[in-house]
């Protein structure tokens, strides 16, 4: 495939860092470099070999790049893709990691100059852990990665982000905006509303209770509800329709399986059970 | 503290096996019989070193004992409390190990003979592994295990049930059976449902979609809705009303963040993220 003469990783964290780890290893980018908004967090991005060079200036990063990959949060991302791309070669390719696709396309369609190509992207892959500290070469490897193609998405840019991914290891698979942002509300985003909303009803209902009461479900079950507020709030306001269509049909499969309660139907519970498990055990 | 004779653990699989084990290496049994249905499971559990000797009659592993530990599922547990005790010495203690404690208190109160001795006890302790092969000496290490008393617990009983959970590490904790099953049903019964209903929501709504879209987020969010469906039957069924009552408290809690993403408050979702996020770092 295709090498790039100067990569650029605007918001160099897990997802940014390790992306830079794994094309400096796969050997697909002659220089990356990194733009954020800590000198700190550039300069140990130097350090663990992700970035060759740190800007704190959005607009010198991204000069004369071949590739930008825009790794921040959705909210930074949509500010990001407002700003002023115009340093940028003809047929240079612009690309995101964002939680979120249809807002985030619908901005770069509206806002990039037509002789640039955007293909939105979204790496299934993550940790609890934040920062280019945690990011790691491997982070990708056998994860799935949407790209959103829409009417306006060039062929040969598509072809061109699907080889990146590639080879980092990640198994692309193209959808439509509305395809991924469907999809991801019910994968990710209502399992997080649902996590919050069972840690809220303990915190509400028992009073505090005694919390050394959270055996290991409680534990993995609202794990997630500890993610980063300002993050989870911009995700929630970015894919706000789906997740509200999302949540409806989990009250109605929360109401079915509360009828069954009340009617005392335990083989009929039982049976609901015994699918759930081995719908689960397919993942 | 006091050495028992003889103890005798009927149902020897990850809680009955550790917990043999646990006394095993405490030195306060001289013996330790382990009553189960399946012969290759009471061979393992001697193999193991966990238990001494094996019966598959209760009649025969509990005669003489004094103290007869079920540590079966809650609806064996019941049956059990229903068989003929009348072999144990006058004082010789029971006690269980069951997800929840009112309706096997009341049996016991029932149908044991007032001579003996019963006080319910639940480790908050477990695994997603089952059977004697998972089970560990030290699995109650630093667990809670809630002791219940009624009005009829007799305290000289209490206090060697609660000896023995400390003498393996654990640490006792005495609610009534009533105050227990309302706790279990927040922290564990309603986050069981939960995740069954977030399984069953993708299920249903994305028609099987992609099941490799599923995120770590999702994975841990419904690891537990892959546990046995006829033990959680029969968990919901013992614990029937605090589940609805929890499950009504959950929906308020689901119906109030619906609300904020409906009425794009966007500030207040965040001001809640954030106090979710810090009551569950208390864990």
């Amino acid at each position: 495939m295709k090498q790039f003469k100067k990569v650029c990783i605007v918001g160099v964290g897990l997802i940014g860092g390790s992306l830079a780890l794994a094309l400096k290893k796969a050997g697909i980018a002659r220089t990356i470099v990194g733009v954020g908004h800590r000198n700190l967090s550039l300069k140990k991005a130097i350090e663990l070999g992700a970035i060759d060079k740190g800007f704190l200036e959005f607009r010198k990063g991204i000069s004369r790049a071949d590739l930008v990959v825009l790794a921040t949060p959705v909210a930074t991302i949509l500010k990001y893709l407002e700003r002023d791309f115009s340093s940028l070669e003809e047929g240079a390719l612009i690309t995101d990691t964002g939680s979120t696709k249809k807002e985030i396309v619908k901005r770069a369609e509206l806002s990039l100059p037509p002789s640039l190509c955007f293909v939105g992207g979204h790496p299934i892959a993550g940790s609890e852990k934040r920062g280019v500290e945690a990011a790691a070469a491997n982070l990708f490897k056998e994860k799935i990665v949407v790209l959103a193609r829409t009417s306006r998405t060039k062929q040969r840019a598509l072809q061109m982000i699907k080889e990146l991914w590639e080879s980092v290891g990640a198994k692309p698979e193209i959808l439509s905006p509305e395809q991924h942002d469907r999809i991801v509300a019910y994968f990710s985003h209502l399992p997080h509303l649902t996590a919050v909303a069972l840690v809220k009803t303990v915190k509400e209902s028992l009073r505090g209770g005694n919390l050394s009461f959270a055996g290991s479900g409680f534990k993995d079950t609202t794990r997630i509800a500890a993610g980063a507020p300002h993050l989870w709030r911009d995700i929630f306001s970015a894919n706000a329709d789906e997740i509200l269509s999302a949540l409806l049909n989990f009250k109605k499969s929360l109401n079915a399986i509360e009828k069954l309660i009340k009617r005392k139907d335990w083989e009929e519970l039982k049976n609901q059970l015994q699918g759930v498990k081995h719908f689960r055990e397919q993942i």
